[in-house]
């Protein structure tokens, strides 16, 4: 939660800027995220632990035995996952860390304690730390920034000290990772004598924010700062390190280091490049640098970047970085969906993007792509039942895509854990004499506006309809602006306040409807959101999606698959004239609306033995349905599309 | 040229089977082929050489000088491209020789005489030979049989010694290889004592089955016979290899023997699988030894697994294998386009297995793929300049897929460099009493029938038009057959002999229209195959052509090329009511027919920073022009397309 902007280093604070609220002081007792909140916490968080422990990442951690042989495969880089290893359990600490202040368990601190005694016994002597250097490669610590996640794997762990510290109140993990920040602060920087090098998977940065943002400790903030700063100039860290090594430069494996964002200082960079994760990661740092330093040109680069990736490279469940090679993005509009690689990991970091942006620049733009990938994108990560899991969310398949229960390199399941889990705070923001309903959904809030506690209850079965009803409870009067998010996708809403009707073209500036009044204990604001089947076209250079359209309703992105229907969707034809019609199933995963019309299928029978013929397919009617896409793969094998043929 | 089967070790030869035509007695000084064959004889022959020279592939023939560092890329079962350099030499050797006889040439000569005598000089005392092994790992001969490609290499060197010696008579390259063959006698084998080994990247069959027609060892044909029925027997001798290594036979990083189709008995084998190359190379074999041994076993094999490809796996360019990370085949159905592999080398290769299985099963569906990939697939890999390449032969491209002048693997070049200077071989066979006719394009051939010679002369425009005459020049009358293609494609075609009308149904068999008469010298046989611009269609179980059309026209599949329409085919929709006409462009790369017409084009102008949007695009009326597919890429860099949507 950052703080207000008050210390002495920010000397022009833009009080505009909001504060998300404490997501502990969120409660899904109710509604759409009820029981995602529910099986993440209960099942998600001590499977992934399970996990962790019966594959050996732990064991890592074991800093007075000899280093065993190594089992994971190794990257095409010559990496080996045990590198990175602390991110894991890091990731894992931080998600489980956000259940319990609401929900505490000893069990579960009881697993973190041992994680942090044994990395506190582990650290060294300077404060290093990092299981794989300390372990196997003592003298190698610091030499390879390019490829060796050294930095990536302390921010992890930093992340997961901040959100422990902030769960328990307990010091021990966050006394440990201040001493690591410590030594990076004494290892890098501008100074004579110090390494002029950043870490080429970005996270540290936001990581050391989050610290800031508890410490009030400017060297936290300058360290992000720098490392900002630095990325991308010329000669490049990267090509003196390889030198240093006895290697030569341009040997780098993936060529340039656009794939971490490093070909260019970060200001000048026009189009998003790169490994998806690391530039999410790296451009959540900007978004909270420039909060944080109140810096024009770092909001001016995110601006720039995120129009550049709405505009030209995500896909419409808010998927992105279409390419395995490089685990990130190619050209502009190269968006195949059957090849998606879409990493559960870069759909959740676009969602710490936009959300960051929102805090500076209250925009819908932001907000309605958090959604996107809440309700799509990340949450098709993991399983219904919380134990199975996607890296890729391709858009197509043709059944070869299951869920796994354990991934060789398992970044994702913690990322969509510790999404899930602090959920609330993506919810609401505040600052003096504002509130920002940013997204829908039932749950009761506590929310401090300046020294008021407001309490908020949504009532809604949102996404499944688009009917809010929103109760304010206040011990009394307080006049202040509730600004309700109005979903781009939304093209015809109803706002009222005590069943008065608000002209919503006179206070709606973008996507954000301001309601100024004086809030009474038990106003209630309803909100409408009128949620038609939309059909969606692709920008005629996405060739993959020519010809094709997509089905969403309200913020879910549908899909059809094969389990519904029992041929391949692919197969399936959706005429502009097909009609549709959405319904409850309440016997579906846990109930969704779907669905259903009649389209055309195109006929194999006639075929015999011929692969291409020189008439059209045959054509007849059937019906079908279509499912969330967040769904999907829950149910047997089978082929799966989101973009169907028109005609 | 295979043998007339009339050896002892055929008890009961089937009479009917074909022999191609010596290549050597085709001449193509006129139409389509002459300006191809004269390129790559006089352009892509001696660069070839150039480049393997200034590459370092031929260095390694250096068997008195100490090797050097590897240059090469490791690929990632661990091989270097330098264990099978030996083979693009071998193989370069075989493309050269195909040209000496009709074209004697001393330079050309003479590079081979010095690459045979490092050959010779570097064969070990026993006959092993390989370059790799003997200068790098004398102690790891035999050791891999899975990886190390020992016998692929010198299957082409076998290619290349029998080429040459039928070129020019020499012996002395087909002798060494005549002692590495025995080498392989003695180590491979059911006897007590050998190992039962084979090699996984199969070809040494084919080379066998050459050396058997010219030297008619039954040895030569036994060797290759044992390769081919040991082939998938379990325990996999592969398993057995590895262990022996130390190694986890579960550690194979493709994973599964299919990948070199050694998952099961060739003769149980019911779909095509694995790297494309291999099976292609295999199946040729198979082919060969059903003709060779009479086996109906390995007819029905080949039948079999040519019908999966052709109606299941097969792109409509010819091209075949759409994955790069196996080189090979995925599910059937699966043939995506702008990610195609789609080797060059395979689609060469499924020239030499139809070819192959035409000679002993005269039938049009086997030659119609010949002529398939000899017009597109196999030909796209080459340039029109005749030294640049296609590796990957793609059907849709943004752009990214340039030519090269040489590659890190460069097995293609030499592959379809091997395929036009054999060309003639393919475009007739004969036995006793029969002469059939394959192919069409002008050219001038002797062929001997029986104890007749008769000279061919086709006079064409094809495959630009369908009408072609042949003109008989025989010593005196002399009766036997012609059978004429009557190709898959044309629904119109008629025959007629001195100028009097053949009724085709009565006479056409599988494809294959035959005249049965007298002939005289001068008789003249005109044939009209009608050659409308054809839409093609893709079964609906492939996926990424769904709603889209190719064009086709006679033998040739078109595309279009951004070069020509100024933006990208991607974009571009023809509906079903679109007229094409079809022009000849003289100035269109050494000139070609084109197809032009008016097809709507997807405005992207009014999609301003959208990528998704609720209405479809729209679609304006343009003209556009569609090129033959194997002249793709010969101009600016830019788009292309064979698969267009059409509505």
């Amino acid at each position: 939660m950052p703080s207000s902007p008050s210390d002495q280093s920010n000397p022009a604070p833009d009080m505009r800027r909001y504060v998300p609220v404490d997501h502990s002081r969120v409660s899904f007792d109710r509604g759409f995220w009820k029981s995602w909140t529910q099986t993440v916490r209960d099942v998600t968080i001590p499977t992934q632990h399970k996990r962790l422990e019966e594959e050996g990442f732990l064991e890592v951690l074991e800093f007075d035995k000899q280093a065993g042989p190594l089992v994971r495969p190794i990257q095409p880089s010559g990496l080996s996952m045990q590198h990175f290893f602390d991110s894991d359990f890091g990731k894992w600490i931080e998600a489980a860390s956000y259940t319990l202040k609401a929900h505490p368990n000893p069990d579960i601190e009881s697993k973190i304690d041992a994680i942090v005694e044994k990395l506190e016994r582990g650290q060294m002597a300077d404060g290093y730390l990092n299981s794989w250097f300390i372990r196997r490669e003592p003298d190698k610590r610091w030499t390879n920034l390019r490829d060796l996640h050294e930095m990536y794997s302390m921010g992890h762990l930093l992340e997961g000290a901040v959100a422990y510290f902030e769960a328990t109140g307990k010091r021990r993990f966050l006394d440990v990772m201040i001493r690591a920040v410590d030594h990076i602060i004494n290892t890098f920087g501008h100074e004579p004598g110090k390494l002029r090098g950043y870490d080429a998977h970005e996270e540290i940065e936001l990581a050391l924010i989050k610290l800031y943002r508890i410490t009030k400790d400017p060297r936290h903030l300058a360290l992000a700062t720098y490392f900002v700063d630095e990325r991308g100039q010329m000669p490049s860290y990267y090509d003196g390190e390889a030198i240093k090594r006895g290697e030569r430069p341009e040997d780098y494996v993936y060529k340039t280091y656009a794939y971490s964002q490093a070909h260019m200082p970060v200001r000048e960079q026009q189009q998003v490049v790169g490994h998806a994760v690391r530039a999410m990661y790296l451009f959540s740092a900007l978004a909270d640098l420039a909060y944080e330093n109140n810096d024009p040109s770092l909001k001016a680069a995110c601006d720039r970047l995120f129009d550049n990736l709405t505009s030209r490279q995500l896909y419409v469940t808010g998927g992105l970085g279409p390419s395995a090679s490089n685990e990130g993005f190619t050209r502009e509009f190269d968006l195949p969906n059957e090849t998606a690689y879409a990493e559960t990991c870069a759909a959740v970091a676009l969602g710490f993007w936009s959300h960051r942006m929102a805090q500076t620049d209250l925009d819908g733009k932001f907000t309605d792509k958090l959604e996107t990938v809440l309700f799509n994108g990340a949450l098709s990560g993991i399983a219904r039942d919380g134990e199975h899991y996607f890296y890729e969310n391709v858009l197509e398949s043709h059944g070869q895509h299951r869920r796994w229960k354990w991934h060789y390199c398992p970044c994702c399941p913690t990322n969509i854990a510790r999404f899930i889990t602090s959920l609330g705070q993506y919810f609401y923001s505040t600052k003096p004499g504002e509130l920002a309903v940013h997204l829908y959904g039932a749950n009761v809030a506590e929310l401090a506006l300046g020294d008021r506690l407001l309490r908020l209850r949504q009532d809604t079965n949102y996404p499944w309809d688009g009917d809010i009803r929103l109760q304010v409870s206040i011990d009394q009067p307080s006049r202040f602006t509730m600004r309700l998010r109005i979903p781009a996708w939304c093209r015809k809403a109803s706002v009222s306040v005590n069943g008065e009707a608000i002209a919503l073209d006179g206070c709606t500036v973008k996507g954000y409807a301001a309601l100024d009044r004086e809030w009474r204990n038990g106003d209630e604001v309803r909100i409408a959101l009128s949620m038609p089947i939309d059909r969606l076209y692709a920008h005629p250079a996405v060739s993959e999606d020519g010809g094709r359209v997509a089905l969403r309703r309200g913020p879910i992105v549908y899909c059809v698959e094969q389990a519904d229907i029992g041929c391949e969707p692919q197969r399936l034809r959706l005429p502009p004239s097909t009609e549709l019609v959405a319904r409850y199933d309440a016997g579906l995963l846990g109930g969704a609306i779907i669905l259903e019309g009649t389209a055309l299928e195109a006929d194999t029978a006639d075929w015999a033995q011929a692969l291409y013929r020189m008439s059209p397919p045959t054509l007849r009617a059937r019906s079908f349905r279509a499912i969330p896409y967040h769904l999907w793969a829950n149910r047997d094998a089978g082929a799966m599309a989101i973009w169907l043929q028109e005609a």
